[in-house]
């Protein structure tokens, strides 16, 4: 299954009751060149807050602090969410898709928006169906949390 | 705001009152090496159902017909949602994150699953806490769903 999409019909064959779905499996950071996508989903009202993307020591830390830490790709180390803004995400539940390459994460907002940008949500803008709108409020102005550094 | 990431500090001056977020904004293909993830949410219930990626042209078409149209990475073409299971996905909202890189789509999923194995989801898998555990029930056995071809 390592080398398929969830998409591939060949990953019929792991569901066949020889070959049931284990409970029990790791995120395959073999995959995406040891990056996968993780999302994370309001543990309470089930809103998306964002996608960002863990390596096997962002995840290990993930697991072991009980925090949301991601791999930025743009700075090229880890990002400890809220290092900065103090907007941290407390993890309550890890799940991991069909193919075990992509991660869903439960979270509590600390400061109640993930979005660097003030939003509750990165998903802020609806695009479709027209006219595109902003959707949320802003919970903080990005120029009071972020200092220059 | 194109050549970093949502955890750049430097995006913070896209929040600015100068230059504020606009809503009708169009998803970056530029990015990802053309590929964007699209998580594909219950528009009922909230439950996050998937993750695959799209291409331009599939977003497109998306857009288009009103059902889910992705990229499949194995199989290196589109991938129309249901196009063997006819578990095809209404589109009823599309949502862009604050760095145009990811999307969101919010769906109706016809025939109440989601995932090749059978499943509402494909995060039917909770690995934290432990002991890991699978916690949705079968909608259908992919071996029924799933033809040989």
């Amino acid at each position: 299954m390592s080398e398929t999409d969830s998409e591939s019909v060949d990953d019929k064959s792991a569901a066949s009751e020889e070959n049931a779905p284990e409970a029990d499996v790791a995120p395959d950071f073999s995959r995406g060149e040891g990056l996968l996508p993780a999302i994370a989903q309001d543990v309470r009202t089930g809103k998306v807050l964002m996608l960002a993307y863990m390596n096997a020591e962002a995840y290990a830390e993930t697991v072991a602090t009980g925090h949301a830490v991601y791999y930025s790709r743009s700075r090229r180390r880890l990002w400890r969410k809220g290092e900065e803004s103090g907007n941290i995400q407390r993890v309550r539940e890890i799940y991991i898709d069909c193919d075990a390459d992509t991660i869903l994460l439960k979270v509590e907002q600390i400061g109640g928006a993930a979005c660097h940008e003030g939003y509750e949500s990165c998903f802020f803008r609806r695009i479709e169906p027209r006219p595109a709108k902003i959707v949320d409020q802003r919970i903080f102005d990005p120029r009071n949390v972020y200092r220059n550094s």
